[in-house]
């Protein structure tokens, strides 16, 4: 049987390896969206980079509504699902930080500054999302 | 650079191993949601089962639009994203079929049957979504 993680266990699973967050979004004709986004945890907020022409952009924008989730695709299977709102920055020296700490959990601490470059430029949005509601289980296949 | 999958690189990468889909649905209050499924492929649709009582199952059952992504979490990082229309059943019969071959990718041959009979019962949706739009990159991060 599915079992509930503890908060800890919670925050060590969304920031276990390069697990990526598939961010949900409601499209502008009410249909929804879903792309894998790189992320980090401060806090219990899930903090991420995204260009402002991308659709999750455009879709945060007119409605800061997101939903997140997180899992391991192996047996015996368990997930985290976040629905939160969004507070969106463009204040660059912020997002040269967060695309640095982000880079270095995706493509390694060697990698960090190369990445935090690449993603803290204008034109790219910081996004923080504030959970509002959390699910998150392990053992689902049990 | 990020480059495109050719039609039967897509195929293999969304039935690779237990690749779980993340199916994005839209709520009844507008917010989006998101959660992971099992599911195979019949041709180019997705075929997964859900219990009626599930929230995607009542988003689905009230707005058939769903977007699902697979992606593969490790460097150089690779994604499909599928947009798509639903078709719902209750068979009983078809149920037990897909379920039986879900169960098999995600547990292993030798559970199938079990994990068949878990799923294929009353109260089950067999949900098959037929693609309208399709994005397949690979070699995000290169």
């Amino acid at each position: 049987m599915a079992e509930p993680m503890t908060d800890d266990e919670r925050r060590a699973f969304l920031m276990h390896g390069t697990r990526t967050g598939k961010l949900a979004t409601t499209l502008k004709g009410g249909g929804p969206h879903v792309a894998p986004i790189w992320f980090v945890l401060d806090g219990d907020d899930l903090v991420f980079t995204t260009h402002n022409s991308s659709l999750k952009a455009k879709s945060i924008l007119r409605d800061g509504r997101v939903a997140i989730s997180v899992d391991d695709e192996t047996p015996p299977f368990a997930f985290v699902l976040i629905q939160g709102s969004t507070e969106v920055s463009e204040d660059l020296g912020a997002l040269v930080e967060w695309a640095t700490k982000i880079g270095g959990r995706y493509m390694g601490a060697d990698r960090a500054v190369e990445f935090g470059r690449r993603n803290g430029v204008v034109g790219e949005l910081l996004v923080r999302v504030k959970p509002t509601k959390t699910v998150a289980r392990t053992g689902i296949s049990d």
